[in-house]
């Protein structure tokens, strides 16, 4: 029997992909659910036991969240991506984490197929097959839902017929969670003009009061919240997105280029990322030099991009993460923010690398370091080429 | 006499600067009121009397708020620039357009001297005089309170011996009012960790229900605000901020780099120009294409970085707008923003030159351009070089 | 009967398609021929009588050449586009205009499929179909020979068999021609580590003794050659090419990206491309300030990127052509270059625009414009935030 | 006495300053002379021998050419470095590491003033001073020179009263030698027009018979000459300039932007600089992925121009050398080249890391790994968001 990797989530593709490929086209099926922080015990415990009534051979849960981390979400904070300025890339960084576990475990296992649920209208087929490619390079692709276009129904049809049970009603917001944000689709998001209604969040706002948080990074790292020290910036993310998600805050919506060419546009809800993104930028602003801040905007963009069309393996992105790496060398201290319904305020930094440091002179004031005279001589330097360009260029008379 | 054009605001150093350039050094004091849309009338009056108490040749208001959107405001918004992410340039745009209609009007009127109130710690005195002297190649520039470098109180009591009366009170934050944004400097913007205090800012909050607006844009352009049209975009950013100004919306404090190397953090205000901004920068993720978002961020960092130093006749500049402007044919439409206390939320946008247009299929639906096959085809060849790569790289085993 | 638009060159593949539509798929064969500079009067004579001998329905010679420059080689010299520092983008420049053409003509004369002879392994067919699919959404591409995956030989066969006369031998290095250079291929190419013998190269070297020559630019543009004027740059280029090329001057080997993600190796003999940008860069380095050069750089190097993989109908090239045509405004002027056997050095150049003008100060010379303590200013200044910055960092010692 | 450390070359201005700082300023002089490889054996005992004739405290020749490729030139090899597509950097690179060892040598021996021999008018005043000033921010600055603005024949006229012996003729063209090039400044290159005649360039062309030479590379490093290993770099570009150099080869004129706004012309002769770079490039043109070309020359672009406007210690630039090192992962193999008078042709490369590897397809034949419908499918994918563009945006008829 031919052994197949399923990318399995617990939702109804890939329990129809399970299904399919074992009883209908005789796969020995080991499927593998990856998780990157968006479920909870009691979700894996329901989804181990449907994985386990469907025929497969094996089923795997991989937690690769502190991975995820180190390879991915880290430079995500390095760079301040916010896709579109907006977007802290919540999907399509963990497709790329999941695609290469996947990947790596078929390798282990032996297996010479990989199958996904994947329909044929989104980023998320490409982002997957793009990198089991350049892992496998022989590997066979199988996707179901993509091949044969089935509808919603006639999934359901199948997994009845089969005994699934399940709940097959459909979700008026489609859901997508990790532990750097949470998609939310729905019929709004699919027009250019309508904005998602209250319930569409997946997390209500149940806190009014204001309130401060204080997140401490070391070398651009989150590594503190109020003062509790965390080892596993990890465990930092969690705790800062259960004391600002309940504000409302990090909800919006983002219009982007798919990889496909055409524009999307989603909603999401992503509390800790957009404050720890937020916060780590103002850090920036305060411990790096004017071109460090240059650079890392210009490169971030691109990193934000690439990363987000799937391109994860290509050496480029070593070599950019090299570069965020080294920048964030002083990047240490806190950053206090005041969290308030549906939105948070940055109230400013302490660092010992701060280069707003008064020792040095503060602006609007006289500094010690340099004279008025010393302002003119070089405002006449600076000035120089242009000057001259104008004088050479003068409109003619 | 030796004719002396000075930059005259009102306020205690340029009145110290036109009585003793005039009393003291004997000058043909030429002061001019530059315009860029912060003074009401009464002020205006106001101002206009005491500067014709100080013994000066003549006192000219030029009001330049048109021009000041025509060669800056509009580029701008074009390039949706925002320094540090933050900060709308409200005063290093204004300061550019005062020094250039200065030293053409010293040029008109065949001064050889321009004066100005700068000190020797800010930004203000490089801009001033980097644009000065390439326009005037041969200008002398006369800064007393940089080099007298005379204290606020001598300042008072040489006024008071020759009987100026105005309010010498200091202000608890120094303010600067333009169209394009009001600045807030206060002991707390001295610190790196405090934000200012509410009665601190310009525009007490007045209203606290819900309201929409929409703003209507015409090749990226301001054009219309909730249905009105404005033939001059001077009017309707005055129009929109009249409406979203009370709401307590696009207060931020900003950090970064001085020209002259230490960094500043500064409050503003600037209500109009972030709703402005951001709308017109959805507006754009809707009918711009990838690589035009793309080179309009890296493009736009710089051109808002060169211009807050001063750098607005550097040619450059101007082959920068040549391409923002470009970029703009399309970016037509309105966007429609939910505002609320101390925020807005963009809600959506309704453009006939959307890219998002549902004939061309919708993210997450299969398009009738393409077909599964064809992005099978498309990944395939799109990690071709990345593939390639790892296989010619794979670690040795 | 179905109308076809062939893009028709007279080689081997597109007489067989021309053949083949016409006799087997009973097409009604509107042959076109395309020139952007590389043919004779005699090829177009001899193209022309066998096209007519294949039983097609029309035979149409656009000559393009002072389009393909208006529309894209203007671009490239004012962006200096040498792919990897090497490489005009002769071939790739030519399909693009080629394409266009096509695609506009078929509109023109309601045909409802445009065929091309390349195969499925190149650049072109990319370039090809992304210009037809954009400028005619709904038509219909037919490729033969990709499709087919037809030999040389079975080609060959086919066309003897269909009383086709023509030259069947094989070249040794496949050539072609056109305005902005000639590209080569043989079985060096094909190979990583072997270069072109002498006789590959299609002009053979018959100028051994040193020659001057000078360029003469208006905004960017060549309008003359050793003082002769010409309206028509395209003349100016020819006038040039039959100057230079007899010195065996810009012959090179390009290595780089295909847009299929394999590298490629060519040959290419580009005598005026290769002297027309290096003079006209030395004019830029002469007339332009420090960062309209950078940004012309940065610029241009994705410009020949995404143009030579097809992208040329992207808005985002109409704006980074605005810039790059903004950006000319005072490149005017002469630049005088000494011809060697395979090489030429550049001797300097003469412009009302030079900013290296004496009266501003000679470098290494004390300037009138600003003194040694006005130096010292600068560079304190200059230098300010990386010395706090150290300051702040130091090591602990 | 007050010690003071000073730049010492051997020439006439820093022999002027050695003895006027010791006999008239009675400072207790330690002269440093830097060598970065541009001083034979027999020139570095001369100038011991007559700096010790100048009543100086303290004479020492510190010998950084292997930290100057450490530190300097390794980072503008990697990013092919030639300013203006043309200069090396010989010059202003040496400066900055000249300067680094100046600063830690004053720390070191407690030093509170250096003085330098530089003039107002040039660029290494600058590069010197704001070295100086971070490392050593207390420092005081003596520059004699500058400062007494002294013409060339008072500083004879003052070494003659003091009974120094030396060559006064000024020699018709001023040489600086390094490792990394030779400058070479004469009347010529005072306008904008002329070239440097045969006598001008220190290397006389002693070769003319075509020559091979295969260059190996490690990670980017030349660490071969035809076959010869070195572990020192410095010793395989010195081997490269002896096989090199007596062609002729490397010479040029840079044009450039000053740090001070004006332009400057200069003649260099840099055979090794030359030939190792763009060896290098080739070697990369192999080995790096499409995107990793295109950072490293955006990037690289402006490496060059802010290490020559002297802002080497600026931390940007340690991060941007953090993206060079790592993109060098698997830049290794060799580069074969053909010398011939004044000109050198690049044959080709052979490395393991090759991507054009024939095993993967080559360009022009069909690959085994996709299929004509894949590029098909590709091309649609590709060419699907500027297709909608246009439908979008169709000119209306």
């Amino acid at each position: 029997m031919k052994k197949v990797v399923l990318a399995y989530s617990g939702g109804l593709d890939t329990t129809f992909c399970a299904l399919y490929l074992s009883k209908d086209l005789g796969y020995e099926v080991h499927a593998v659910l990856i998780n990157t922080g968006g479920f909870s015990k009691d979700e894996l415990l329901d989804t181990e036991k449907r994985a386990n009534s469907l025929g497969i051979a094996s089923f795997t849960i991989l937690d690769v969240t502190s991975i995820y981390y180190n390879e991915v979400i880290k430079y995500l904070v390095f760079g301040n991506v916010l896709k579109n300025q907006t977007y802290p890339l919540s999907v399509s960084a963990e497709r790329i984490l999941q695609a290469k576990t996947l990947a790596e475990h078929a390798k282990n296992i032996g297996a010479k197929c990989i199958a996904h649920g994947s329909t044929g209208a989104g980023n998320d087929q490409v982002r997957f097959d793009m990198i089991f490619q350049t892992i496998i390079p022989d590997i066979e692709i199988i996707t179901p839902i993509r091949d044969l276009k089935l509808s919603r129904e006639a999934e359901i049809e199948y997994l009845k017929t089969h005994g699934v049970h399940m709940n097959f009603e459909k979700a008026a917001y489609s859901i997508n969670k990790g532990i750097w944000g949470t998609s939310v689709g729905g019929k709004e998001t699919l027009t250019s003009s309508q904005s998602l209604p209250e319930e569409a969040w997946p997390t209500p706002v149940s806190k009014t009061e204001k309130e401060e948080i204080t997140l401490g990074y070391e070398h651009g790292e989150l590594k503190s919240v109020n003062g509790e020290a965390f080892k596993n910036p990890v465990d930092a993310i969690l705790k800062v997105n259960e004391i600002v998600a309940p504000f409302g805050i990090g909800r919006d919506i983002h219009v982007g280029d798919t990889i496909i060419g055409i524009k999307g546009r989603v909603g999401f809800e992503a509390a800790a990322p957009l404050l720890i993104i937020k916060a780590h930028q103002l850090l920036e602003k305060h411990t790096l030099t004017k071109w460090q801040i240059y650079w890392k905007n210009q490169i971030s963009e691109f990193y934000g991009n690439h990363l987000h069309e799937g391109h994860y393996l290509d050496p480029v992105m070593r070599n950019l993460e090299a570069f965020l790496a080294d920048s964030q060398k002083f990047v240490s201290g806190t950053v206090t923010a005041c969290l308030l319904p549906y939105r948070f305020q940055l109230i400013g930094i302490a660092s010992k690398h701060d280069l707003m440091a008064s020792k040095f002179g503060s602006y609007g004031e006289m500094n010690k370091g340099y004279t008025a005279d010393d302002v003119k001589g070089f405002t006449i330097i600076l000035g120089n080429q242009t000057a001259i360009f104008h004088q050479v260029n003068q409109p003619e008379s």
